[in-house]
Parts: C-alpha cells; structure tokens; sequence
C-alpha cells in the first residue's frame, strides 16, 4: 500500500474483513480531485467525486446485468485493494504537442460477487488531475469465461440541475447539433424532430443523450462524461432520470438485442469525466488520450499530417454528382486533373475523389449488401492516368470507400480494396458509413462495429494506409493506439452547411471542442468561401453561417492531422490573399494554448507549427460579436514576430456581409496585448512568424 | 401461342380483357399432368394441379405482401400470356446418369397488380411429366426496383388429409428424423421435443414443416413439395392448417423480421411439385436438377468424385478429441499418417482431418465470433510434412473448415484459407456452420446465409477447390450450376448413430431419397462395420441400426459424388471381404435404375459405373425383414455378368446379430430374376461385372 493514499485507506485495508461498511478515498496528484469509493452492508458499491471540496458526483452505482450467465452483479465483497501511482510523458506521432504527461494516481478494486457463484470483477479507477477515468475488468477466472453483457449499470449522479450541452441518444448517428438545457429540461425526442436532415436516426428515447456530455454548473464547473479506448464494446449513451439527476449507462444492443460478448480476460472502455474550474483546461485535457495504449504500429514514418482538396462540396453544392447517371458526373478525368493542378499550385498533399466508382446509382436507402466493389471505376475516371499525372504533379489521390453502411460486404473486399489502392499510388482512405448497417438489425455504434471499426484501423496499417472514417462512432482516444487512424467525422460537421433546415449554427464549432474533439480529431471540412450555396441552383435559400475569417480560424480552433480544403478551387481564386492562410497552416503541432474559451460562445486558440517558430492562432464567436483580449505571453519571451492577422472587417456579419475581412501585419512580441473583434458569427486567423 | 396448349387457351387469350373469370390450363407432354390457374372477378389468383385426372392441389393461392414498399400483391389483372415447350437434353459433370432429358410445357403470366401502381409479376409454370415448378419473376420497371419481401403468400391447398412424411420447421436444423403421420396429426414441437440430439434447434411452432416434404395418397399418388434453385433467398419451409389442408409459404426471416432483400429484376427459387403413382419414378425424377441453370464452371476437368476416409468418427466415439487440449487430440501427425496410409493401401482418394487447427477448445455455444482462423494447424499436426507424405502416397488430404456459425468472421479469411489450401495441395474443402450464426440474428436457412454459400461455392470454384457443406441449408439442385458443391449434410447423417436417444431409426434412410435427395447429393458418411459405440467408451449404450450388409448398399441407394469411408481403419481391417465392396463401389455413375421403392420401408437401386461395364445394386429395409425379387432386366441384353452379391445372413437382425453377412458370387445375364433377402434393418450389396 503506498503512502500517498490517505491514511483511512490505510485503515480500511487492514480492517476489511471487519468494516461491512467502507470508504475508501484516493486524491488526484494535485489533490485538487478526490474519488471515494464506499460499500454498504448489502455489498452495494457506489463511487462519488469532488473538485475543490465541490461535488462533482454523489454517490453513483456501478455493476452489470448479464444475459449469459443470466445474474446480476451489483452485490460485492471488496477482496482486493492495489493502489499505484504514474507520472510519465510520452510523445504522439503527430497531435497537438509534441509531448504528453500521464500523471495519476491509481486504485484498483477487487469485488467478488456475493449472489453468483463468486464471480470476480475488478473496478479500476485512474484519478488525474483533470478528471478520473475507471473501467471494469473481468479477469480470467472459472466462474466466468464467455458471457453476455445484458445491461452496464454505470451511474453518474449529479448533485444539481446543471446546464448541459446534449445531443439526442442515437444508436446510429451522432450528426446533431447540440442543444443546451438544463438537465431536468432534456427532451432529446423533442430535439431529434427539429432535425430533418440527418439522413438516418435511431433515437433511444426522450430521456437518452449521447457521450461526450458537458455540463455547466452553477458553482463553476465544467464536467465532461465520456469515454476512452473503445475497443470490443458498444458506444456509451445515458439514461436520464431528471428526478434523481441520475444517468445510467444505456449501451447500443445488437441485433438480438444484446450489448456486448466478452470473454474473460475481458474489459470496458474507460469511463471518463474531466472536471475543471477553468473552460481552457478541459479543452486542454489528455485524460482521453492518456487512457488509451500507446502505439501499435512500429514504423510511422509513413504517416503524415496533410491538407487536401477535393472532389466533394460540389457534389454538395449541385455542381455535380456521385452517380454517373444524370450527365454530371464529378469524379471525371479531367475534373480531377483540375483539383490535381489545383492542389499542386497551392501546395496541398492530396485530392479526395468521391464518386469515382461503380455503384452510385442505387447506393442509398435500399439496404442493399452488394453495393460498390471499391476496386471498379466508372468508365470517365481514368484511374491509371491519373495516378501517373498526380505522381508527377507530387499530389496523391486520397481514396473513398462509401461503404453505403454494407459492411459484410466491405469486409469482404477490403484486403483487394487497399491492395488496389496501394497499386496506384494511394495512401489515404476515406471511409463512409451512410445508411443501415448490414448486418442487418446492427447499429453504427453496436459492438459488432466497434469492431469493425478496429479491424480497418488495423488492416490499413498493415497496408500503410491512412484513414479518415465518416459516419462511424465517435472517436475515444484510439487515434493514439492507431496513429493512422487520423481523423474521423463523427459529429455534425461543415457539409450541414448545405443541410436546407438547422444548418450548421454559429455556435456548433464552438461546442465541438468541449465535446466531440475530446475524443480526437475531426474530419470537419472547413475553408467555405463561398456562403450563399446557390451558385448552381439558384432555389438554393441555405446558406454557410459564418464569416471568412473564422473559416480561416476553424483551421486552428478544430484541430485535425487531416484537414480538408473544402471548397471550389474557383471560390478561393476569388480571395487569395485570404487563402494564403489555408495554405501556411499547419496539421502538426509542437504545442498548444488555449487561450480563451467558454462553450457555446468562443474558443480561442494558439498553437505552435511542429519544428518551427511560428504560432498561428484561431479565434472563433457564435452567433453574437465580440471584443476579447487576447495575450500573446505563448510567444518566445524577448522576441519580435511578425503577426498576419486575417480578421472580420468592421461591417462583417456571417448573415449580411460574411466577405468582409482585413488581413493587416503587425510586428508583435510575447508582451503585446492584442484586442480582437470578432463580428457575429466571426472569426480571427493569425500567423505569427518569427524576424 | 404454340399449338400444343389447350384449345380453350386460345380463346381465352384472345378475350384475355373481356371476361372477368378465366382459367388457363396448360398439360404436361405426356398430357399426365394438367395445371388450371384461375382468376376471380376481384383479381385473386389461384393455380391447381392434376395427376391423371386425380386432383394433387386443389385451388392455391399465390402472391406477396411486401414491406418495402408496404404492399399486397394479392389482386391482380392478367396482362400477358407467354407459352412455350422445351425437349431438350444436357450432360452433367457427374451424377447418377449422364445424360438428362429436359421436357416441359412453359406457361408464363404477366399478373399486374390493382391495387398498387400497377406492380408487375410474373408467374412462370414449367410442368413436367412428373410435376410442376414455378417461380414468381419481378420483372425491372418504374414501379418497382429494390423491395422487401414480408411474406410470400403462396399455397399448396391438398385435396384430402394425406399420409405425410415430415420434419418440424426450423429455422436453423434439418437434422431432424422424419415423422410419418396424416397431415392433420402434425404436431411439430412435439417431434421437435423427442429430438434430444440436436446442437441448435429454431423451431418455427406446432404447425410449421419443412420441405421437402412428402406425401403419400390413399388414391394411390407419391407427391413431393420443394424447391429447386434456391438463390438470394431464404429457404421455404410451410405452415399446415389442418382444417383447410393448407400449406402457406413460410420463408426465414433475418435478424429483423423480413424474408428477403430483391432488386428487379428478380427471381424466386422455384416452387415444385414431383407428382407420380410409381415411388419409383418419384426417386428417379429430375425435375429439380433441370428448373436449376447451368453450370457457370468452364473447365471443370478439376472436379473429381471421390471416396474418402478421415480423422472424424473416432471423436464421435469418443476415442480422440476435436481440441488438442485434454490429452486426445486426433489430427496429430502420426495418426494422421495411419490415415493416409490406409487410404493408399486401399485406394482411397482423400483423407479428411477435422481438428487440425488451433481453436476448437471454445468453439461451441459461446456466439464468439473470433473463433478460428483457418490458417495456424496446431502444433502437434505438421501439415507441411503431412502435404509431403500425402503427396509421395497418391492422397489428397481434405480441409476441414468449421466455422462454429461465426460467419462474419469465415468471410473475412476465405481467401487466405483457400490460398492455404492451394499452397497446401488441398483440393476439398468440408465446411461446418455448427452453432448459432453469426451476424447474430441470422438464421442458417435466411437469405443471407444462402448468399454465403452460393459464395463458398464460387470462391471455391475460383480456387478450384471442391465444396462439402455441413449444415448448410436444403439443397435444391445448385449442384447443376455449381458442381463443385458436390455434397452438402442438411439433413441427419450418419453421425447421428452415435446420438444417445433417437438416433438414425432403420427407416430413415428409406425415407432420405425420397426427400432430401431430391435436392442434391448428401455427405451421409455411410460405411460403419462395428454396431455397438462402446468401443472406447463402454458406458456408451447408443448403437448403429443396420446390418453390415445395409452399410455397404447405402452406397448405393445414398447417392454422392464424395463418399466417406466413415469408420476407423482397424474396423475395417476385421471385414476385408467386406470391406472389398466399398473399394470397388463407384461415386459417378453412366446410369441409374430405381427397382423398387416405397418410403419409409425399402429402396432398390442399381446404377451403371461411369465409363465401365459393371453395375453396382443396393437395396436397404427398414426394421421389417423383406424378400424382394430383383430382376435384372437393367443389365445389358444376351451378355453374361459375374455378381458378387454381399448380403445379409439369414439370422442377420440389426439388433440382435449386424455383422451377419455373406459373400456369394453368381452368374446372372438380364433375365435372371434374383430374389434379395433383407433382414431386419438389413440390407443387400451387389457388384455385377460383365465377364
């Protein structure tokens, strides 16, 4: 037992055979967090948490159901206490720093079932200082081989009301907006029927809201619950009961209505919650990552940080289509020579092509399994050509894999899938899940995806393939066991800018970053230019609800290894002096700072281009305009930078005049205090480079 | 319209929108078989059938009620008559003859619906001298592209309460025993109860069977309801109301409820009906074969008929194990060489090894879906130096590829294991689906596990590889289209011998041709010589129910292209004589003649070797000692032939005395009338060879 536990603990442990009831605490390094865990005399164990002596938890039930073995495991004797501690840093293949610190303190407990045969689980709880994560661990034992998860009894009781920023508990989308209540006021039928553009939904239930959920909280606090290293286990949703504050795990079933198949040794993802007093710091945590394993793959010298164009927002926008069908086919030879000039002109990795194979014409909405072969081009795209004129032109074609959500079938064809790809050139796939899962009667966010999911992170490593997967589940950290997993979308991103009814709202991004991007980068898709979405279809009213500059800042505030460079190459030719920072931005960092934030109204952020001097900072508004100080003490102390601010004109509105934008230099230094203006719906851009 | 239709054909055909009634008869060539179908005022639809002027159904429904889109297809306008004969003739790869004649009367109805935007089907009735198939086509059109199939309505209304040989309707097993009762005693999940022995049971309810299902009339007719080229679609069991004698189509659902996934155009398998007064001409009949399309293998000088011993029923008896853990792992090198050696001193083909790869410690009744992965032998069994050996010897060793029902995860390793198999000079292929199926829902009958086996087939063929397929659904003539799939079990095998209640009754495989068989060639595993299983084991009461002589006649009477050889090789070794039939016995025939036949009681055949003079007979009973004459009229005229006859002794008795059998050589010429004595569960083996 070591001797930074308190000294309770000390007790408790010696005397655990006598006490029926006990409690046992365990402190963050900092001490700011404090986790107890108690025991009642009918074995019922409950895990509560403070932040600053301020109840972050009362105390929450923890326990599963099982359908194989049918028993419930809520009744335990606690026969086992280790406790460790951690503080080690490690170095990411690419993020955002280039060095992470683990530090936390470590209680695993022992609970042997009292009702079912002595069934042993263990409950190990990881309290850093920032937040705690804990996951069940089910060891090899005779009492319990393979079993059955009927139902997670996870609880997190919250002391109040608190203001929360919630989306709709969906097995199968998470393309929502947020919406922010107060918990007793979460109705998430009543959200998920304002929004008519999300193409596939599966709501749970007026009372079920997805993970990652934040609350606000009238003392202060910003809590974070969500999850970390999902592997062989369905998605995290809640339950809530607004009488109780009470949410309860509600997993994602399967086909038979089961929630996970397990064989011991066998454990969850993490549960996790980050706590802060200050916005900035939870944007800043790496609980998440700091729960997932380090790298397996040995060799990432191939995996690269990029920006790309591509083929895609004038599918969108009605220029073109997927489908060859209809006389405007986009994925054509000579349209994608024109993004491959485009993307070498102005210094871009790589050229997304969707639409480029067979299948288009029927892929949605059938539930149909033998959809695309992902290896058969439609006879306009002239593949082989066009990997000989992107080699020359030192661009490489990222693939798409629409999977129309036909997994079997993907599943069949991935190994000829990617050997095709590496046949020609290709070392980025974009993966989609659009529609019904088949297998049928499986969800997005089941275990039987989860699994997929890993089974593509794997199998393109083995091909040295970099992925970016669409439509699948929301990400939890794994980004740092599979560094070629780089991105994924996975919540509502820019293309909803197109969607004719909720859009995205000004304030969307500035939630993301407390919510969705906590569990890794997002494939966002940001760089509009063009707001008005009428240029080829003049009925068009929908329109993109931001300003130009904060397109440019989306770059900085949403961070991602892969960053798309969405729009039309004729809409940026329009504004290339406000292009020129799409183009310097990196996709790597050395470092990060947020510098201001608060969910739902703004997010400022600087960071640092891996390897080099230079910052460059994002700054992005909601709906409302603003005037925020922004500090430049990140900046190298005694030196002088020049800063290229890409800001709002003074006129600009995202709704009346989204162009209007300056771009002024200044020579700066770490004391400068700048002030920004962000109009409505704005943003600020800055680079700053050292003289 | 051809001329060799009805007279009253004709004008109905020309007043087709005149008169709200219709009925268009169509007569088999021989003019035996007459099918009516009908038409009320309202548009229902109705198709009956006739057998030398005695009604075989009575009028029956047809139609669909589909999901998606959520329609009845139940009311219909005749909008197209097409009618056609066919007398053509075609060789099969193997088979019991080599030459098949194909003859029928074609009538097909375009049936527009009333109700919903004119939806299209079309009926396609094929009647033949000894029967009836149709199939319901969807034709591609504006109304109708990718749909859902709820249910299909069609019926099978019988004209009097007939004696039926049945099985429960399962979703899942075929490996039931046959029931014979009056159709009004069905009673399914009470048979479905007395069967102990059967690893997965779905049963449908009380009133559910399986096809095929036969019938035997009191006026005197054989009939038999199946289905021939069973594709992209789920098996058709039927439900049973006792008080109209209708039987309705039930077809597997998936794992969310519906029966199939079609997209225009499109074809259901074929319904059929084999119709005769001879038992005889029942066995005989190729109507399934021929309603099933040609085969899609080009050069199939590959595919080989073949005998085959193997590591497997000395772990049904209990002297070795599937898994390696426990100290009596089977498929070891040494063993396996013992093996391959026997098959070399006696001639076999291929040697067949089940436990050789790691994974068989948990394979069964955890739902698991990693379970093996076809590739990683375990360490005791050195495939690399057994490929050798096998090699040097002139055997083949035969994969074995139990995928415990984990579906998902044998599609995603299919290639590598063929290729292994190449690699590993393995040219047959024995796949097992034992277990509930995985994606978790499915059912082994539902569509989309028909779709994995045609794929078997097909990636077998591309490896050219040899299929055997254990539970794997009914067969329904694919066999044509594929020879590759050569055997398939779907229905209780000889394995069953070994089960502790029921077990294979004497008369089961009276029964077999007269149903199962009908469909394609079943791996039945005969050539058991030692009754009592207590070899190992001696607590074990359950015992084989024939003689010895019945194991060498199912060589005969069970037809298949891949025979095992199925007992242990010191079993053998006691009956050498014995023993001789089964070395000589063929597995591809020039021809075939069914002598005598009744369900349920005995079976006659004799059969023609391929390419050779000699003539093989097989006779079996039930539990009833027979004399039957067997005249020799199938020999060739005025040649003389010396007939090794293998038959039981007169004091044989399945119960009482199996082993009980005698040599005798005759010379017999066709005019020669035999007289066999069967004794109880007994059987008769012959071999003519012209002197």
């Amino acid at each position: 037992m070591a001797n930074y536990l308190l000294t309770v603990l000390l007790l408790i442990t010696s005397l655990v055979r006598l006490y029926a009831q006990q409690a046992i605490s365990i402190t963050a390094p900092s001490r700011s967090i404090v986790l107890t865990v108690s025991s009642t005399p009918t074995g019922t164990i409950t895990y509560q948490l403070s932040y600053k002596s301020k109840s972050v938890l009362d105390p929450s039930g923890l326990g599963f159901r099982l359908s194989k073995p049918d028993v419930s495991l809520t009744q335990f004797a606690i026969t086992g206490i280790d406790s460790s501690k951690t503080d080690e840093s490690w170095q990411p293949v690419w993020g955002e720093t280039n060095r992470i610190r683990n530090n936390y303190k470590e209680l695993a407990l022992t609970l042997t079932s009292k009702s079912d045969a002595g069934i042993q689980i263990r409950v190990r709880f990881r309290v850093f200082d920032d937040g705690l994560g804990f996951r069940y661990e089910f060891p090899q034992q005779a009492a319990l081989t393979h079993f059955v998860v009927a139902d997670e009894l996870t609880q997190f009781v919250l002391p109040s009301d608190h203001k929360t920023f919630w989306q709709p508990g969906d097995y199968d989308s998470n393309e929502y907006l947020y919406n922010t209540t107060k918990l007793s006021e979460i109705d998430a039928v009543a959200a998920s029927d304002r929004e008519k553009d999300t193409a596939l939904k599966s709501v749970i239930g007026p009372d079920a809201v997805q993970t990652p959920l934040l609350f606000k909280t009238d003392n202060g606090l910003y809590i974070s619950i969500y999850e970390a290293a999902l592997i062989n286990y369905p998605v995290l949703h809640l339950r809530v009961n607004k009488q109780t504050r009470t949410l309860t795990a509600q997993l994602v079933p399967d086909a038979v209505g089961n929630k996970a198949y397990l064989q011991t040794p066998a454990q969850t993802p993490w549960r996790t919650l980050i706590v802060s007093d200050k916005a900035t710091d939870l944007l800043a945590s790496k609980l998440i990552l700091n729960l997932n394993e380090p790298s397996k793959i040995g060799d990432s010298s191939w995996i690269k940080p990029q920006k790309f164009v591509g083929m895609w927002w004038e599918m969108h926008i009605g220029k073109a289509t997927w489908e060859k069908a209809g006389g405007k086919h986009g994925a054509n030879t000579k349209n994608v020579m024109k993004y491959i000039d485009f993307a070498a002109k102005y210094g871009f990795d790589g050229v997304l092509v969707e639409g480029w194979n067979v299948g288009w014409e029927d892929w949605f909405g059938n539930w149909k399994e033998d959809v695309f072969d992902f290896v058969t081009p439609y006879p306009d795209y002239n593949l082989d050509s066009l990997t000989r004129y992107a080699r020359q032109k030192g661009v490489r074609i990222i693939m798409h894999h629409e999977t129309s959500g036909s997994v079997t079938n993907y599943e069949r064809r991935m190994d000829a899938a990617y050997q095709f790809m590496v046949d020609h050139d290709i070392n980025t796939v974009k993966t989609g899940y659009v529609g019904r899962i088949i297998p049928r009667g499986e969800h997005h966010d089941g275990q039987w995806m989860i699994n997929h999911y890993q089974r593509v992170a794997e199998k393109t490593a083995q091909y040295k393939i970099m992925l970016d997967s669409h439509e699948s589940a929301h990400p939890t950290g794994l980004h740092r066991t599979y560094p070629n997993w780089m991105a994924s979308e996975a919540a509502r991103g820019s293309e909803f800018n197109n969607a004719p009814t909720l859009g995205i709202t000004p304030e969307h991004t500035t939630i993301l970053p407390f919510t969705r991007l906590l569990g890794g980068p997002m494939d966002f898709t940001p760089g509009l230019f063009r707001f008005r979405l009428n240029q080829f279809d003049s009925t068009r009213t929908q329109r993109v609800r931001t300003t130009l500059a904060k397109q440019l800042a989306l770059y900085v505030t949403l961070y991602s290894p892969l960053q798309m460079v969405a729009d039309l190459p004729e809409n940026y030719e329009k504004y290339l002096d406000a292009f020129q920072f799409i183009r310097d931005v990196p996709v790597d960092w050395d470092d990060t700072k947020v510098v201001a934030a608060e969910p739902g109204d703004y997010v400022l952020i600087a960071r640092k281009a891996k390897g080099k001097d230079s910052w460059f900072f994002g700054a992005i508004t909601d709906e409302n305009s603003r005037d925020l100080p922004l500090p430049l003490n990140f900046l190298e102390p005694n030196k002088s930078y020049e800063a290229t601010i890409y800001r709002d004109a003074a006129n600009a509105d995202w709704q009346t005049n989204p162009e209007a934008y300056v771009i002024e230099k200044k020579t700066v230094t770490a004391k400068t205090n700048l002030s920004i203006h962000l109009a409505k719906g704005g943003g600020c851009a800055i680079q700053f480079t050292k003289k």
